[in-house]
């Protein structure tokens, strides 16, 4: 086993040698572009890391690990288009920099790119991770729908919230990492335990998404503190408070997010002290170390090492205890 | 095997099968509407004919003959949206009826909807059928760039015209024809010449649709006859124009073509002139008629009846003689 970085590196210099180098140009660039705008790679290092817990080589699971990075992106670029967002990663996105047209299908053809990435495996692990390929995208593909719908639905209720984050971000996460196991040959059951590992951590990781975007240190969270707040959005501190507050902090809390009146200042002030005396912020922060520890629960139905089990657990901590 | 109409109808009944009851409604709603506008499914219907050519049954070819006609119309959602066309088959298009984000999101499902299709064929099959609709894809996307790209461009040549029309329509009329012939466990030797018979028979339909546009007959072509004349678009008789025509013949057609003050009527009849006189339609039918031969020689080299040779000679006749 490596540690996260070195397996960073090594699939920063495996992309690097993947430039689509194809006509017709005004296709490919703005594939190379959004490839090249960075990140934490996350997703491509789990399916690295995974394949080695199962006693894999990374090496074979690099053209996986780049399956999943590629499609991460080809969202990217259509999310950035019907969210009508002007910037990715501080650049200008792929629409903006480009145009809609060529949003829509250079995202297409990575898609396609995504899915060509397989056919380094022989066909059995070909049509293997290609089946939770597919699922997994077009889940994906219904949680974006989901999110949509929710901006103009005032019933979302937390289930529904849940399945939408599941859907949208955590089935990416467990899937990664099971596509790893794939490679790697372990056993069904493995590669389900370690989906569901996957899928346990993404959801907490976008719980705490949520709870960090209010309450996270401005010195140190990336993004502007209280953004979701100023954007109305229906995240789980939103909903709990709905759900846990009296029956003045909801109608104080529907007030506030509809009042165009106060500074935002104000706005994330009030809202942040509704989030915390309905008992949402600590709900929130309990389903967090809730669905840790769900994931946390399968490693020891895992078949490996004690020492594997502890690396997926340091990883899944390390995730947790952010604060970015 | 059976006649075009009784593959049609079968198809037809299967499509109507295939609707897809899930959620979120407002993602798959558009899939079922865009899949049932209608149209002469020609690719899904070669799909099954292949098949039987190659001694299969035209039931195992189903699924494979759906992914192409669900993968064809992701690439019309997709493509209305970059035309910002409003009708698609005398219907209103996905993006109209719906919304911009809806065509793209819907578009993006049906391309995962297509390669979750071959999940119903063993390992091998699945690889095979995966690998060539990949391609075929990607190859579709560049064909539709460069089309984009042409709208723009001044010195767009005859070679790069044929590789366009090659790319957007004809690879994908030979996919259809060989995932039909790998279903059916077609020798590589009769499956590649199948895919170029398609292929060559699918870049002498475009050119003959160019010709039609033009020169077909007002009471059965089903579109504006003239209508890409009005739309300045460079298809392969304008290109001719161009090569073939007088020093005299070229200006007069740039100029036409960039002025807006003379009628449509007017138009269409000094352009058609243009065509005829500079040799550009004689030149288009031989253009038809050769890669229709290219096509017809292809059928030598198959290992079946010569009973089925005919079969697909009379198919490529029936194309070729169409005046719709």
């Amino acid at each position: 086993m490596q540690n996260i970085e070195t397996y960073q590196k090594s699939f920063i210099a495996y992309l690097e040698d993947f430039a689509v180098d194809k006509e017709p140009k005004n296709l490919y660039e703005p594939v190379n572009y959004i490839l090249k705008l960075g990140g934490k790679r996350l997703r491509p290092v789990l399916t690295l890391m995974t394949s080695e817990v199962f006693n894999g080589n990374a090496n074979d699971a690099m053209n996986a690990a780049l399956s999943v990075e590629v499609f991460h992106n080809f969202s990217l670029i259509h999310d950035d288009i019907m969210d009508d967002a002007p910037l990715r990663r501080g650049q200008e996105t792929v629409h903006e920099k480009w145009d809609l047209n060529t949003g829509i299908l250079s995202g297409d053809a990575m898609l396609i790119l995504a899915y060509q990435l397989f056919e380094n495996y022989e066909p059995a692990t070909f049509q293997a991770l290609a089946k939770l390929f597919s699922k997994t995208a077009l889940e994906v593909c219904e949680g974006q729908q989901y999110d949509i719908d929710f901006e103009t639905r005032h019933d979302v209720t937390i289930p529904e919230y849940l399945k939408m984050i599941e859907y949208k971000t955590a089935v990416l996460v467990g899937a990664a990492m099971k596509m790893g196991a794939i490679v790697a040959q372990a056993s069904l059951e493995d590669q389900n335990a370690i989906y569901d590992f996957g899928r346990y951590l993404g959801i907490a990781f976008q719980l705490q998404d949520d709870y960090l975007d209010a309450f996270g240190n401005p010195e140190t969270f990336g993004k502007q503190v209280g953004g979701d707040i100023l954007e109305n959005k229906k995240t789980y501190l939103y909903l709990k408070t709905l759900e846990l507050g009296s029956p003045n902090d909801r109608s104080k809390l529907v007030e506030i997010m509809s009042n165009d009146m106060i500074s935002n200042e104000e706005k994330i002030t009030s809202v942040k002290t509704l989030f915390n005396d309905s008992g949402a912020s600590h709900a929130t922060q309990k389903a967090v170390k809730d669905y840790t520890r769900k994931a946390f629960e399968l490693l020891k139905t895992l078949n490996i090492s004690d020492d594997k089990k502890q690396v997926l657990k340091l990883f899944g901590e390390q995730l947790m205890n952010r604060r970015v």
